[in-house]
């Protein structure tokens, strides 16, 4: 199986909170993205115990943006998430919002059914866009955040992992990350898993992630990169709960505005005034961020 | 003028409020470095506008600790500080604490001073320990965090700096670290001066400095230093008030129990079960902190 660049959606990786300022400025990004107000959307609350109420703001929003097809899928169970009939809605949206919750929840439902398989291929063969905000943003990963917290220094055990959606890997997501202080959190996961890129997306604000080509930082705040894997850390020789030493970790600070394209690639449609090149300490990072995983 | 190991003081540099769990340890670091409770000891309180106020907790806990000699040194402005009866106070002392309060106030008052001036003596020559915690604590570096705040996100302008005390130099210092959430506090001051190191210290928790040896960290919680020497910024180039992009500092967080050697010292009288030579990553902070700065 190939993909090719046309192929390929985008995601918008979004930290929570944004019904505050940017919430049009986002979701305008949004509806751009899965190709103007005339397509199709869903809003797939499963993350989330009360659908409607998750659902209101974003349908409300989105209507004032013009979008006239917003369909609203909820799984209570894995049942649901296998029917044919709920993946077949996710086969015709062409911009799909995960909204938040709990992100264990959404997993424990919808991970490994059909409704999931029909996410990837929206993603990767047919060029959808899937934006995924708080509980929803964290589950895009494969290893996701599923909970825990660390909030004066990173220790080991203080927070877990999971098995997420996998539409990008080799990383691990936390939203809400400067207001509610979350860098000891992902630290601590870094610290016991350095081969994991960490991310950290500020509230109202939102990643855009163009596959093989680049990322931007839209929104109110920034996004918080975390990269350990060349650190030295005592993690692996302390016990549960102690705090953990990193030495030589890297940390980038995007602001929004901020935003950069893979070396090599000249320019993007998707991606709003990002012309420059990736500075060479993220090479990787975006290289991997934007990685073309395969369907399966 | 030359200064040899036998005639080096260190320093004790407590990130506030260590009143809470680990006042007694920390202070009876202090007393040890000082040489123990027989020697003489100094509050100085120079920072705070209620000096008896704030020298009663740490008068109490050292007469605890079995010290008979405490004095308490308050200048309210520059002609006491200037005052050669003051300073030689300060000459008898072998422990000497700089309280909190506000470090402009501190500096503003001595200043440059004589009482200034034997302060450093007291480190470079007669082999005392000075401690100075939470505005103490900032003041101790020659590039002093004044004033600022920065809660989500690094930005231009977002805390000032002034002319601290520089017992360290090349350096600017934080406290109250991880409780108060100060990490964009220090970022935003490393946006803007990339050739100085930013270390935090978290309440209840002290780094104590040998210079020319090592460094050991004590306490309740842990010290984060920041390198942004290599980082790539934006700084000079946003307005005033923006966020800035940081891509590339160097992060490093070191919980109590954690202390290094600098490569070459065997071993540290002063430094308790500190016996490892920092990793690679370190030696430039480390050599930078522990450096026997001249007397003027």
């Amino acid at each position: 199986m190939t993909t090719s660049a046309t192929q390929d959606g985008c995601l918008l990786i979004i930290g929570g909170d944004e019904q505050r300022n940017c919430r049009e400025r986002i979701l305008a990004r949004f509806v751009e993205l899965a190709g103007g107000p005339a397509r199709n959307f869903v809003l797939l609350t499963s993350a989330s115990e009360e659908p409607e109420e998750m659902a209101r703001p974003y349908r409300e929003a989105l209507a004032r943006l013009g979008v006239t097809r917003c369909d609203l899928v909820h799984t209570a169970g894995r049942e649901e998430a296998n029917d044919p009939a709920v993946a077949a809605r996710i086969a015709h949206a062409d911009g799909i919002l995960i909204t938040g919750g709990d992100q264990k929840r959404l997993m424990a439902t919808i991970g490994g059914t059909a409704l999931d398989q029909a996410l990837h291929e929206a993603l990767k063969r047919r060029c959808a866009c899937l934006a995924g905000t708080s509980a929803g943003a964290s589950a895009m990963a494969g290893h996701m955040l599923a909970s825990g917290a660390a909030e004066y220094a990173p220790a080991k055990g203080a927070a877990t992992l999971g098995a997420g959606l996998g539409f990008v890997q080799h990383i691990v997501i936390d939203q809400h990350f400067s207001q509610r202080h979350r860098i000891n959190r992902l630290l601590s996961l870094i610290a016991q898993n350095p081969y994991l890129y960490g991310l950290g997306i500020d509230e109202d604000t939102a990643l855009v992630v163009e596959r093989g080509v680049g990322i931007e930082v839209i929104g109110d705040g920034g996004v918080t990169f975390v990269d350990g894997r060349t650190m030295i850390t005592n993690a692996a020789d302390i016990g549960e709960g102690e705090p953990a030493e990193l030495i030589g970790v890297q940390l980038h600070v995007l602001p929004a505005g901020s935003g950069y394209l893979l070396p090599g690639e000249g320019t993007s449609a998707r991606l709003h005034r990002v012309t420059r090149e990736a500075p060479a300490p993220l090479h990787e990072f975006i290289r991997n961020l934007t990685k073309r995983n395969p369907l399966t």
